[in-house]
């Protein structure tokens, strides 16, 4: 077994603390990732404090990492020792259905294993996530990743990065194309910077007249207010693609309104109650709402080499392990441009 | 000007009635047809009562029209005197915007010019259905209709028909895939018959265990009672397209989760109550809500040729004129198999 420092809840109530626990001993197709950074997600604090139930506890949570192989089961080919490499949202799935055959592995039919809050493939060992100093994961859930780039900023890439990427691939973004981006966070501001890289003209939808400046920073030809109503109907069915990652409630139809015919509302985000969708609006200009939940291993590479092409990171704070408790009530308030990421050389 | 016999509605709360009005001379892309046949549409009733609001009185309803061409405008090139015609749901649209140069004319940014209750392209014309003698029409609203088929289920095929046909077309179904059809009416028949003909297993979901038989009839390889949970859960993930028909208030839910990996859900029913959408299932699989209505020329005049070349028509009640009240309120208790059809020789 190895020994891992990690921090962990142990209930839905109580802070992140110091946690010790083992990972396994490597099977022969597994990789050993020592981790150098691991992202917070927002939906490490849903799950930390069982807001969407049934959460497991000891809980380390986790699934945005980067880090260096240290060692390699006797039959990985991908990996060698000190290959950088990225762990993200999953860690395994059946391999046999349909899905998982075309490397759609996060709509496995017997559900994906994610990184962390849930059980192996074995339905008897508690899948632990990144923060914590190592990780044993088959190579298949491990990606390659460019040394080229800022590797803090390439944590976030693993799961607001292809929460983003893969919708916009199966819209097929392309140059020329009008794209909205709805909801300026961790994953708002991922979309901003590849809709822009695929040639689009990308438009920053927002509450908050603050975020004009953040938009054009990011890279957005445009921002819109999106409580002005008036700028709101000048839009009307002008864009191809509206990418909504609000998390706050809220119906559709305001997004859907903006769209061209055969228009793309690509909705990752996950409000609390569900959205309404008037039928008169979806159906005018033959409108699609169209859901997607991260990617699978083979899309997920390619959406890292895409970023080491183009030179794509997250924009992010790097935070010791220890300032997690703060960062979580920080993200609360929305108050990180964009996404907090832990230093693990604070764990080791 | 060309006089014509009609059926009118007066007033909201008006039975129709008979009704004499003009139509204008042949300009020089016109054709004028003599009706034989003029189906009736759900729409027609909403419309003639004003339950979407904005009516226009006198309104002649009827947008499912098929008759001979007995006379052409100087520059028409695609009739000739005695073919056999359609028109349908729009007869005019700006023809310069982007979806009508095209033709996806019922898309067209300034609106669509409908076949009744509305004004034609001067803002003056009240423009009058198919519950007449003869229409006027500019030649890219009228379709080459084939002699073959039954004259009087082809006039279904206008609305019903390319309403359903465009939303499969546009979902790409093809042989093997597995497609639901939700709603046993006037829409939902005629997906029924189109999803076969294209080459799929067609499943009908009905909340009426008496419409199993008629599912079988009309080519469904199976049918499912959408009350069954038990069934339903069985289901779950495993259509490639399902086709929702129902008008009445549901929530999309229920057939979202039917759909396998990148599954699409095909709208064209408007139920009054906006539906909501669970997001958590609209992420799942990758799934689409996507909304069609009716279809561009192009694509009707396809739709008419694939009907004479699988000889598809709508199974129809062929009524005089003189029954129209009768007929709508036994279309209010889905009393009919599946389309009333006016024969227009009760009106001459």
């Amino acid at each position: 077994m190895i020994p891992v420092k990690a921090y962990a809840a142990q209930s839905p109530t109580s802070l992140l603390a110091p946690f010790h626990f083992d990972r396994r001993d490597l099977r022969e197709y597994d990789v050993l990732v020592d981790i150098l950074f691991s992202g917070i997600c927002h939906s490490d604090l849903h799950q930390a404090r069982d807001e969407w139930g049934g959460s497991l506890y000891p809980m380390v949570p986790g699934h945005e990492i980067v880090g260096k192989v240290i060692r390699t089961g006797e039959k990985v080919t991908k990996f060698k020792t000190g290959d950088t490499s990225g762990v993200g949202v999953m860690i395994d799935s059946c391999r046999v259905c349909n899905p998982c055959k075309s490397y759609m592995e996060q709509y496995c039919q017997e559900g994906m294993t994610g990184t962390y809050n849930g059980y192996e493939r074995d339905k008897v060992t508690i899948a632990q996530g990144g923060y914590s100093t190592q990780i044993v994961c088959d190579e298949r859930w491990v990606y390659q990743v460019s040394d080229k780039l800022n590797l803090a900023g390439v944590a976030p890439l693993l799961c607001a990065g292809i929460t983003t990427y893969s919708p916009l691939k199966y819209a097929n973004v392309a140059t020329g194309d009008k794209v909205a981006v709805a909801g300026l966070g961790g994953l708002g501001h991922m979309a901003v910077k590849f809709a822009v890289a695929m040639g689009a003209e990308v438009t920053m939808l927002s509450t908050s007249p603050s975020k004009a400046k953040d938009a054009r920073e990011l890279g957005a030809h445009h921002f819109v207010l999106s409580t002005d109503e008036g700028a709101m109907e000048k839009m009307k069915s002008s864009f191809d693609v509206v990418l909504d990652a609000v998390s706050g409630n809220h119906d559709y139809e305001i997004y859907l309104k903006l769209l061209n015919v055969s228009g793309k509302l690509l909705v990752v985000g996950l409000p609390k109650d569900e959205p309404k969708v008037n039928p008169f609006e979806l159906i005018k200009n033959r409108r699609s709402i169209i859901g997607s939940m991260i990617g699978g291993t083979v899309e997920t590479q390619e959406m890292l080499d895409f970023c080491a092409e183009k030179n794509i990171t997250a924009d992010v704070e790097v935070i010791p392990m220890q300032y997690i408790n703060e960062a979580y009530e920080r993200m609360l308030k929305n108050d990180v441009k964009y996404r907090f990421v832990i230093d693990m050389a604070s764990l080791k």
